[in-house]
Order: C-alpha cells, then structure tokens, then sequence
C-alpha cells in the first residue's frame, strides 16, 4: 500500500527537514536515508518538479526544502510521487451508478479517504515534533547521523 | 492504492456472492465484471488457492464462492491477492527504534490499520446488502447482467 517510492521520498523529505535548510547532496541523503543513490535522485527530480524541494548547485550545494516543514504535509510528498487516486466514478461506467458508487466501490474509497485524511492532516513539522524523546524519525545510527543531528554528540 | 488486481479480483467475488452458488465461467465472469479474461483467470486462480473460491469442471462448471458471502471479507480477498503489509519494524533496522516506530512509521502503518480494519469489517455479504435500491455492485448494465440478477427483467 505504501509503496517504495512514497517510503523513499518520505525519508528524504523528513531528513531534509530535520536539517533545518542545510543542503544536502543526494549521495548523503542516500546514505542517511538507507536507499540507492540513483533511484532516490530520480525521486529527488520529482520533488524538485514539484517545488517541495530546491536544488542548489555549487561546492555546499546540495537539497532543501522549498518551504517549512510545518507547510509541508505526507500527502504534498505523496502527491508528488505517487499521487493517491479516490474513486470519483463508477470504474465500470454504470450508468446508474454514475452519481452514486456501487457498495463496493464506496467502501474502497472510504478506505482510500481515510489514508488522504491522514496525510492531508500530517506535516513534516509533526512528525520532527513527536519524536518523544527517541532520536527523531528515520537516521540510522550511524556517526554521520549523529553528528547533523547532536552537533555536540559527535563523540557519542 | 487499490491495485488492478484487487479491484479486478474484488468485483469477482461479489459478482459470484450475486450468483449464490451458480458456477460461473471465467468468459461470463470476465464480460459480467469488464476485465480482460486472461488476467481474471489468473487472479481466480489464486483465489483457488487461497480457498476463497472453488472450481467446479465440467458442462456446468465454474467458479463459485467456497463459503458463504457473510464468511468472506474484503480482507480475505486482498490478502489472497496482494497482502497489506502493515509496517511492524523499523524499516531501516535502527535499533533504537526496534520496540517502537519513529513518528513517520508509526503514521504511515496507522494509515494501512484503518484500511486493514474497514476490509476486515466488511463482508461481501455486507456489500450486497447495501444496495439501497439500485441495482447492486458493479454489474455491467447488459442484457446478461439482468437475466443473471433479476429473471423476470430481461425484458427491461
């Protein structure tokens, strides 16, 4: 249901923010992110095409948000990539059912509506903010994490 | 989200919940749920599989339910036919995360729990049974549809 692509894209976008407007080359989005370089570049692309993210070119160039991680939500991310599809017409192309869904197709998009609901309500600042102590979100532990998260935890 | 196969695979099993034990062949079920008969056969034989449906050979032959509608789910379906998976471990194996998901893990799997818990909810029978009126689910609106649902009405 939430497919690698939306996953991917997730945990770079959750990385970006936590970096607090620090570019971010994609090969240490890759690494920090646990995916393969080249299919999170082509992700990266998308964002871009999208105005989630901005490219910055030069010696510290790299990626960034194009806005507050509190103005960003799961579903922007989602949209971009994968964009959710709700069922708006019968599939089938019933006539009758062409200004009300069948039972089926009604509780399938109740579902789908519930998971839009979700993403539509969830911004990457919430997610920043409800890491409840744990070391936030998706970094593996690795000593690069640590360093961008705890500046002063380099040592740890 | 909701894939060919499951939306194909679903409009299978409540056109044969409608048929209440009548074999239906792959040909009529493929023109009765408009998809491509060489795909739904393949899906009807994992539904053989995961024992959700029988088949019956023979002059008469063809598919039918294994249980009754008010026995089968949604979930049953989808999870013969492209399983959710919930997100049960970090999936970036961080072990600080091991006993509990970061925020953007915990969000996402709570986005597939409540589509796993609407699909467990909902029978096919449940799917029958709201209909309210119009013809139910997504029978095609030909002259076989209403012989097959309504045998005083071929001539409608």
């Amino acid at each position: 249901m939430i497919t690698q692509a939306v996953e991917y894209s997730l945990r770079a976008m959750v990385t970006l923010a936590k970096r607090e407007g620090q570019p971010c080359t994609a090969q240490l989005l890759a690494e920090l992110t646990d995916t393969p370089v080249a299919y999170l570049s082509k992700l990266m692309q998308v964002l871009v095409r999208a105005e989630l993210v901005n490219s910055r070119r030069g010696v510290n160039g790299g990626f960034i948000l194009a806005k507050k991680p509190a103005a960003m939500t799961i579903f922007d991310v989602v949209q971009a990539v994968e964009p959710i599809k709700r069922i708006r017409q019968c599939p089938l192309k019933i006539s009758e059912h062409a200004g009300v869904l069948c039972p089926l197709h009604r509780r399938l998009d109740a579902a789908i509506a519930m998971v839009e609901h979700t993403f539509r309500e969830t911004t990457l600042a919430d997610l920043l903010n409800e890491s409840e102590g744990r070391r936030p979100l998706c970094d593996r532990s690795s000593p690069i994490t640590l360093r961008i998260d705890e500046p002063g935890a380099a040592e740890d």
